[in-house]
């Protein structure tokens, strides 16, 4: 069967099938219209390029477009937006792409934003050699600022669930082989899939955060996303905040099926796209918000000194000579 | 001499001196904050894909940079935007990219920015085979909003200035010779490369339209820019609007070098890139502003009918037959 391909469609048709993916009510125009009450909004910004952070081997167009809205969605709930506006998409693809590959990128868009909430505010489509799947979010900055500086010597580091299975995820569907003395159970394989190509982003994150609270004049909360690894994140916190990450390797939550060995550690360390929020709370705030939400676990605490990351078992601390997540 | 490539900096050291460019008292964050104050936001998106919308032969990396912001501003304007609040980088780059490459297209930026307002608010960049550059602008709504499906049936058609001298400027960067019988004046050579690579803004646009206002009932105006070419900008309106556009020929406004024959209508209407406003107005409106700004011309009026435009003088009609612009 003949797939229809971009090059047959032609510019005029496409932007008019684009159109169609976004709301009724908005009008495709040179620009998108939002309308605020007084409130701050979050712009993030995010890049998925062929061959660097995606195959048509590894994933689908439809998880695909839902992950892409995950990873920018992400970075809103990881600096306080109670709410997402909606997105703008800017395409790049190659004339030889099917259109049904648009479709359902599209879905996949769609489904997510359905999920999570926002809309589809606007969009462009370009002809170029990868694709490449641009999208700008917006969203409305709650009452909690979530920034990487806000972190303090004393405060408790946590987060919110489990890093790695994305990146086992990723070698499954590369078919890797882990060698004789590794065994993976069937239900840690279709986890490992399921968050690499359908990861979830906490929700309620922000609501228990805030009920778990017992001071109120706490308006900044160090935080950020784990989406290049967990050991990027703790790093950024560390260095933006000017203190230094003590880590109990003992409480690092892992999947209970997650085999032992320093390959393994780099792998939940280092490998991303896992969407966990990493962040720090002073002691009493971290133990409430930990019964309130069970998958959010103590992994260290923050101490006065230069920017970095320590094990507190020292034998760990050559997990951070392993490189880190690298696109360049 | 060996000039510094990405690879050779690493990703880290990237992240680190592109935050730089920002303004000192923005913090490299997983989102950017805007505050707004009971205002309209507009968003427009824009991406520039090497080879397919700019080279290295026709376009230094500053005036790329100046360009790209340009686009988007224009697009701002062209929605009714009386102050744009900043953009957001997305940029795509080959790992073999030189760094002097980046600083030169930040340089163009900031200097775009500095002429027309607004700031970096944030921006990534990711490995990638052609150069990308994508842009998010973000404008606030001014008091008239200017659409393109606002045009009226008896409204004056209008344009702020000359078009085509773009799309002459990239085949003089292209080195393209154009006959014997043809005549180009050292004068229109510099305007049109000018034009291509430096593209203005029509300032004061808004600031003049309100001035010019008799009934300030109306809120609505409609209105796209050129970026896709003149013949674009008309269709997008006439479709938009379900009116019929009645262009006279005799009364575009073109350079006093311009050549005449079929090729040189074919550019003037189809070659893109000039970022001249197109938009319609009550009669008396119309007379009024294009008295206050001379560059203001009338080029038709909007009448009853199917979507689509006609020339006065029916042997011009032809130039609807030329193919549009085309990226696909």
């Amino acid at each position: 069967m003949h797939k229809e391909i971009l090059k047959d469609i032609g510019e005029k048709e496409l932007i008019n099938r684009l159109g169609k993916f976004m709301p009724k009510n908005q009008v495709l125009d040179d620009c998108a219209l939002i309308k605020t009450k007084n409130d701050s909004l979050l712009v993030n910004n995010d890049s998925l390029v062929e061959n660097i952070h995606f195959n048509d081997i590894t994933i689908s167009p439809q998880d695909l477009g839902w992950k892409a809205v995950v990873s920018n969605i992400s970075d809103l709930v990881s600096s306080g937006s109670k709410r997402t506006i909606g997105i703008t998409i800017s395409l790049i693809l190659p004339p030889e792409t099917e259109w049904v590959w648009v479709e359902e990128l599209y879905r996949g868009i769609n489904k997510a934003l359905k999920k999570y909430g926002g809309i589809i505010l606007g969009g462009d489509c370009s002809s170029g050699k990868q694709k490449t799947i641009s999208i700008t979010a917006l969203g409305i900055q709650g009452e909690l600022k979530l920034l990487r500086n806000a972190c303090k010597p004393g405060e408790i580091i946590l987060t919110t669930g489990i890093h790695g299975l994305s990146k086992l995820g990723f070698m499954v569907q590369n078919q890797i082989t882990f060698g004789n003395d590794i065994f993976l159970s069937k239900k840690i394989i279709s986890k490992s899939i399921e968050h690499f190509c359908r990861p979830k982003i906490t929700q309620n994150f922000l609501k228990n955060l805030i009920k778990s609270r017992s001071n109120k004049k706490i308006k900044r909360i160090g935080c950020t996303d784990s989406s290049d690894g967990l050991f990027q994140a703790l790093q950024d916190l560390a260095i933006a905040s000017d203190c230094k990450a003590i880590i109990n390797y003992e409480k690092i939550p892992k999947d209970k099926d997650w085999p032992e060995g320093d390959k393994w550690d780099e792998y939940y360390f280092f490998g991303g796209e896992d969407y966990q929020l990493v962040f720090s709370l002073p002691k009493k705030w971290a133990n409430k918000l930990s019964k309130l939400d069970k998958n959010i676990k103590e992994i260290g605490f923050f101490t006065k000194g230069k920017g970095s990351i320590e094990f507190k078992d020292h034998k760990k601390n050559n997990i951070l000579n392993n490189s880190p997540f690298k696109h360049f």
